[in-house]
């Protein structure tokens, strides 16, 4: 009964990839505070940012044969996100498959599980999310399921949905609201941009946002540290 | 019955800074083994080394709001101590509230729950050591309290204390105690530039502290590999 | 009834040298995916990749002592393998017992606690493997033993046998297997460069290692996305 | 845009009820190995076994109202199923929540965040699952969901599925198959009974399965121990 | 500088017994959600409920001397509290131990580390609050203190301040405002036991609470599961 | 290569059984503080206390085939010790292979994995002591060795060494020093015996232990607290 979904619907590609110019805290917010994958998921290296739209693949606890099978339904902008169907620390993931991975155009890949080959997928600059580091390797002898639905790390990542990752986690936005979540990531992102020319410029966030008066209906007081023995 | 106490006493800023001289873990064994944060708390990246004085903030969980009034209490060499009053791994602050702290010659800060934007942190080079890292942003409903006495990850911290962090953690030291601690720091210091200079001259630590007749004492026995079975 | 075993068999340097030209996760399939320590044992910086020969210390809980008695015992090529009796987060280990290994020519440590120093250690590019950090002192009241067999990170460790890491971990090799372990480890890395090579000119994994057939045979559907549903 | 879904399809309550019978071990394998939440969710007391339908209710951080909303939206045989927006070990539920499900008929509660007023719930058989204990209260001032589809510890779980959980931890089984899993854990079960019949009686593994012709093929070597040296 | 103080202020006896009718998530709701101990901190059997005046201790990692100079401190009604300087998980106290505080009529022992001899403490219904389960035992070399202030899983507690624990954790009550957190204690419970009487008799939260036009208000919308496609 | 050793040279069954009747602590100390297993291990219900000698299984992550090799190993007396290659949380053991092994005399298990059927297991009276908890079964497809030394949960155990487990945790005691252990245990238990007595009849161990000259010397001071301030 396992199942290979080809010809997937992706979010459109130029849509996908302009996630990338926006944090992932920033997208989190911008769709209602939803969608981040649990904090679990750390990058392997700092300072990569990435979007691109998922392919998904459920595997079987150490084996890695499905990911093999996902290579070939990937193309240029995408990112493979992988789950096991039961937690397994094992290394499911290393510099050849990041060839295989890089050969074909992928950003990235995220997974709920250990990766192996630490120093040449830095090395080679594909960035991964991951649970674990691990050099336990895994078989090829089950199958799974490549762009089904599934369950990563916490949320539900449909396959072509975008994901967007960098040094704070990483973040799934459905397809179908991809177009409005970008939009409302640009108006915070701008919003932002001139609070942060003002904190700069030493204003401060009690006046920038006039809070004193709410401050002190709710009742806080300032006293002087003698006065307050 | 939430204070922000203004005008508080602080360790003299030049004692306080002489601390960026001495590691935490030199700082931790001179002033008797006391004072260390929890390992929970870790820095958002290597090599930042700061010295500073308190400033303590109480929040509620995922709520953010008191750290705007502890801004405008912040002035040059100051460090922002902040501890939730449950657990919580929130963002609570990120690059916005970092370019409002440098404006003002804040330090660093040091926090007992999540902090999130860590790529715009390091590139600005604010160091944080936090126990999270987490994109889920707060809110800014509930008071707290600025510039009282707070536990943070284990360990008192009253407003005004020096707050030494490097990468092996972060330690704290009573104001009244600064000078003496200091002193003791730059003479353990001073022994181990000594100590530092005879084991690379290739000196061992059995001869240099006399180390062997106590072992014999004590009963340690040298064989060959060969006696062993 | 403490001991300090001394002019133990080693593997011979250069072979145990020849292990650093592979990677832990290599090594550890070419020995038949055994000998991996436990993944709590991570770096203290990237990058850093060691081969040698053990040297073997059993520690009590917060006493390093024993460190200085197996210093001695150290020789070029060596790495320190430390194991306390039971569990302990202390920082056994910085910059001072770093600098006089150093001048002993051994080529890092790898240790079941906490270290200290960091900041030091990585800027004399001293490696270290370790269970945690901490700015947490020892004592030295009471003895252990050094280079009699320990178990370190739920692995058995024979003085003399081979250590290597890197990134993804750390794994042991027998004294006794070593050289048929680097035969296999090298016949894997020469058929490893084949792959690569061949994946990076966009070979699928699906075709060289015909997995087509297999596939089939399993079970695996092959479907439209518009079929799903 | 928060929703609260009101009459959902439910499993056949006498169907649901029937998985009581059969262990969350049992129904996991029966179900082709999947469904099982993740095992961070253990029982607050031992011995209890329940099956029911689910109620899904999403709920901020720190903020238990949707509970309200949820119970009126119960009936007997129902299981009330609750996850955070965002990780929150918050006291989500106590002792008077559970007065208000028993009331109607409700079998327990599963729940990936914290609950309190253990004693009373243990005193009065209120069975429940979660993921931590904690006195720390919540609050109501936040929207969320109920009964929409929902990940639960890692699983997805729509209203209206089977919740079955035991010792062992907490299973799914989808509305749509759920006659189809009770009848393969019947099955399983059956074959048990008689397994431990044999297994009492002293009848090994390996003659009841014919497993010595296998294992010799895969090369096993029975050596008794003076030849081992 | 070791300093074991006697005589010292206790909250008087019968107030601070006056809590052991209260949950520790009353308590901790009645001093408004402040002085709870870190859950980390767990009862060794189900369903002790205690409540005395604190006497403090503070440790050196695996040494359990000072503890013998607190039992002479302690008398009918007070409970020991006790944390390490640094992190420590061996097993400071056992039966024996317990035998000579029962003696004194000490209620119950609290610490951030190990006990052991878990049997015998549950057979003599001696309960215990304790952050893990060790054989290790611990020396007696170095000195505490008895009877300052300390931080206790996160908690600072002062000598004769009141403590509460039961299955959902322990709180911390300030001496100075005993008497004022256990009226707003009774107060909550007597609220509580009428709700509990009208939940029981099937009245719904929504109802009591009037929590419908709130949730109208906030845009709670109620729709029917087939209009939910 | 896989091997299972015949016939091995167990520890005395009487003298085995003997360790009984003293605790895990107290034997980790008659030992000299060694053995214990980590504390990650822990018995699935309360109150179970065995001894007995190692039956030593070594199991592939996953995979549970090799207990049933191991059981035709087992006779009266034998405690079974199982761990797998790289670390693994699935649920190898259940209540057919304990129905089994009951039905041949063995005492209880010790895995340094996952097992299930909890409530089977607590019911038929079956002590158990495990890393975790999980429905997750495993298959029977890869061989591994039976009566090998093995490491468990960090400690070297070999087959036909003495196991004796509590619920403070489980120590190994080797089969060549069971005789020594077991008296040294015997002594330290006759004069724990005598404290007992003399600390319920008020007597206090600074006292008996005649600890107060030594404590002066290090210098603990007694203070009022009124003179604290």
């Amino acid at each position: 009964m396992a199942v290979c979904v080809q010809n997937i619907r992706r979010t459109d590609k130029a849509l996908a990839e302009a996630f990338a110019h926006y944090g992932v805290a920033t997208v989190h917010e911008a769709q209602g505070r939803s969608g981040l994958l649990a904090p679990s998921i750390t990058p392997i290296y700092p300072g990569a940012h990435i979007a691109g739209t998922a392919i998904t693949v459920s595997v079987p606890p150490g084996d890695n044969w499905m990911i093999h099978v996902a290579v070939e339904q990937c193309r240029e902008g995408d990112i493979l996100v992988v789950a096991p169907t039961s937690a397994c620390d094992a290394g499911y993931f290393g510099d050849l498959l990041a060839n295989s991975l890089m050969a074909r155009g992928v950003r990235g890949l995220v997974i709920d599980a250990g990766v192996r080959d630490l120093r040449d997928l830095t090395g080679m600059g594909f960035p991964v999310w991951s649970k674990c580091v691990s050099a336990v390797g895994t078989v090829k002898e089950t199958l799974g399921d490549v762009n089904l639905p599934l369950v990563c790390a916490g949320q539900l990542v449909n396959p072509g949905d975008v994901i967007v990752a960098d040094d704070d986690g990483v973040v799934v936005v459905p397809r179908k609201s991809a177009m409005t979540v970008l939009e409302a990531a640009k108006a915070r992102e701008d919003r932002e941009a001139t609070i942060r020319t003002r904190y700069q410029a030493g204003e401060l966030g009690l006046d920038m946002n006039d809070m004193r008066p709410r401050l002190a209906e709710k009742g806080l007081n300032y006293v002087d540290q003698d006065a307050e023995d």
